[in-house]
């Protein structure tokens, strides 16, 4: 088949020119190709799990984790304390400034404004999630697993467009492996009284999940825990079905979040024949253009509406 | 001013989703800067440099780059000895074939096949690529600068999609200081009877054309030579006033490539308060989103309708 | 100060080539700093944190992890459950075998082979840390932070190479904050009993650790977990005086693992003037390395002998 | 065959270590891998191109490049105008300064320093560079190619540091496909006459090269056009025996910098059972390794002395 160099007219949607890439090269292909086997998740109702590791919520991304969510794209969210934390600060109202990564940290520092890369989020929005997280920690007693204690986060926030508020109103299950290695962590470590989070019930949860008879589907943001959290999971069942991998990490600096799919496939985490591609892109770009085509192609989603 | 999560509806408009990663963050934000840059670099009327090294024509943003030409978004360009080659390959009709990454290389070896990266050639085209450069060679007498060269290219080429035919038609000037560093180069070099290609003559004109009374920028994809040559010619002149780079390099290799635009400002290549800004992405990625941004909404070109 | 290029003659040493580097450029000079940092740490008896992402185990830097603790350069290591894993199968006398990148997945995984880019480990060895953890896990009752779990498992191998046997010897706690995003993790879901890690302890440990009366420093390699949960630690105490940070990740990215220790700064993580440098190197490269010269240039611990 | 961590001790030689490293894993691996094909490339009397794009001069790598001229470790450099125009200003004691990737470029540009990464050079070093270039330009008729170019300079340099007087002294040619791109490519340009710098004589001296009866061999320092010009010189040929490749490009951004050495292989610019190897390293760190071992452990060279 020829590579097709994509003719793009005035007014071109989003999804179509995700259809034209997938004709090309590069990432340009990969990300057309991880478009479809997104497609076809959804078609094939998979259980599909959306791991997201990297600043993705200061990042702007939370309307589209949340579309994913409330639009079934996704069965099942595992992502980092940090994630955590700072969608709590946009869904409480505190929100995230843009900033400059080449800023003098030091006058940040003085005027408490915290950094992440090009975008600031000032002290005083953790003084909230404090106030907020310490009630909430404060009323729980007995022992939760990460997505029991976040659902009961999402059930006290009011913002719609939360998506751990829509996440607890769909009953999607939100794993936080890693709650203690954030602020929230600190806050539990705090105010915690007969509150225990019990990472290895989270552990069991996951692995019931995998062993589910239908197709199993993972799309994996940039890495980290939630992605070996995600793979390990399925180590006793079958394998993953469909796997999309995002990322921006190489696979030949040996670790985790840059490995191929296909080294997952000498684990076993994936089936044989898994349909699986990764894009080499920054997230904040690939992220939207996916879930835009999703929005548009897939067949049983707008047939439901 | 907050950091904003795009609310992607179905039927997004490439242009819209740029236009609203301008307000998110990180590789997002920096595409949607850079697609202002780039609009008002048209609505200005600037000359604009468009400098493309990688493989992008295998890649197929052949008509990427013809769009942007036929369009006016850029006033010459400047590229590889490889995507020359390649660019006469489309036009021919040899094209490219989809292929894959992870291929046997000596099973495509004795296949005369040729990759690049997930694309194949056949050795077969570069044999009529041969037959037809070989007959303008030798049609050529006396000293050339590339342009030129490339302008005799593009006025014998037939398909109209061709970025070096639409160049000829519209005297847009392609800049290749690399010809010799291609197959078109070896070709060059066995066919030429008194053919003289001479690239100080096209440093000459490069600096020429910095001189303009104009508005002057300069769309950066991939670095190379034809970044540095780019630059290096306004080094005489009074600088850039816009600069948009997309770049898979990373500034702290230390390379040219990677280089920030801030550098270039040290070098005085571009103005003290030039518009500039990097996009960290795949460029048959970021290309596309940025041509489908400027073809929306470069409000002088669409009242020229 | 002039960049000055190393006259390197047969049979230089390894410390005496990265001091040469640290008047040269790019991450050459950076590897100078960083070893001129690690030196000036040790000589000043800080408390030392080396943070460890990344299959560093499984890379074969074990020993240079456990030269570090035995020689007293570091006093506390905050690792991932998979080199905790991986040392537990080192130590056992399992090991892991030299293995491709490119190899077929499918038939690794025919042979019961799991791939870690270019590292097998067979599957056997992991039936073989079963028996042993299990034996472990099913001893221990109560609450235990990972660090307390981890000198249990270090207090029963007898491999005098192992880091966990030296953390166990020299009393250097070793935290794992993702000991459940592990093959042990799995284990101790399998096997535990009234045994319950909890990790809020750990948090706890670890801020009592940053509030000592010393000079406090971190070597981080890799970023992930590690990096972010000593980090954080300090974020109640009053910022680490000295970080060295060795990443294969880009700032650009917008990540944590890329993050400059600038952007820590903003964060008061680091103190304003603390001493502070990244190399941008995999860690198997550039470990080794800093090793080597702290061996070599640490004026405390060479009077020591 | 088992990944064995490395067992250091003081005083240890860099050599050692790398050899140490070719046991374990990623990166390390690949440059103990790189170090022992080039040891075999020397003892073999192979013919070595050795090709260095990339700011390594102005890096600090020049002595290393020029040892590697003098010991006969290469045959042939092919390089990038910058590293010339660079070496010059080293070679009449112009040199650079140790500067900070994070100044200020507008004041840098106001003091007249122009910055590279964390280097500076000052703008009146080229001034001095110009009016030694402008002679030599000045005095030169006819048809040169680049490498009969360099030795005019060469022949004209007192410095025995150089490795452009090296070369000369030892005719080594130095090919310089890109003289035409970098700032004496605009003293060429200004100050000729009647001279020709004609890079088809290159391409056909490089043709002739590739031609030897003896094993041929490639050590690529960072890709860009003297790789491409390499490699392409060997399109008729038989194909290289050896080729080692220190890069900080991916393969999957698909540009020829970052290209594997298996690719290169569809193309049979290498032989099918050529020794090949890429590590992805910066190479001011990787390269004086790689000198330091073969320094060493090259056994034909060390019976020579």
């Amino acid at each position: 088949m020829k590579v097709k160099s994509p003719e793009i007219k005035q007014g071109i949607r989003a999804s179509d020119l995700v259809e034209m890439l997938g004709s090309t090269a590069f990432n340009a292909r990969r990300l057309g190709e991880a478009a479809k086997i997104c497609k076809e998740m959804v078609e094939n109702d998979s259980f599909v799990f959306l791991t997201v590791a990297g600043a993705m919520v200061p990042a702007g991304m939370r309307r589209i984790i949340g579309g994913m969510i409330e639009n079934g794209f996704v069965s099942c969210l595992v992502t980092t304390g940090a994630n955590v934390v700072h969608e709590i600060s946009e869904s409480l109202g505190l929100g995230h400034e843009i900033g400059s990564p080449y800023a003098d940290d030091l006058e940040l520092a003085e005027k408490n404004i915290n950094r992440i890369y090009d975008v600031y989020i000032k002290q005083e929005a953790f003084e909230r999630i404090e106030e907020f997280l310490s009630q909430v920690i404060s009323e729980l007693n007995g022992f939760y697993s990460s997505y029991e204690f976040l659902w009961e986060i999402g059930k006290r926030i009011e913002d719609e467009n939360s998506f751990l508020r829509k996440a607890w109103d769909k009953k999607v299950p939100v794993f936080c492996p890693t709650l203690h290695d954030s602020i929230a962590g600190l806050h539990v470590t705090i105010y915690r009284k007969n509150l225990q989070i019990d990472f290895f019930k989270d552990v069991n949860r996951m692995i019931d999940l995998c062993f589910q008879k239908r197709k199993m589907g993972v799309i994996i943001v940039g890495g980290g825990v939630p992605k070996n959290f995600t793979l390990q999971a399925m180590l006793l069942a079958e394998g993953f079905d469909y796997a999309v991998q995002i990322t921006t990490d190489s696979p030949h600096w040996g670790g985790l979040s840059g490995a191929t799919l296909e080294e997952a496939k000498s684990w076993c985490k994936l089936k044989p024949n898994a349909k699986a591609v990764t894009v080499y892109c920054d997230a904040t770009i690939a992220l939207p253009l996916l879930y835009a085509y999703m929005l548009d192609k897939s067949v049983s989603r707008q047939s439901e509406k």
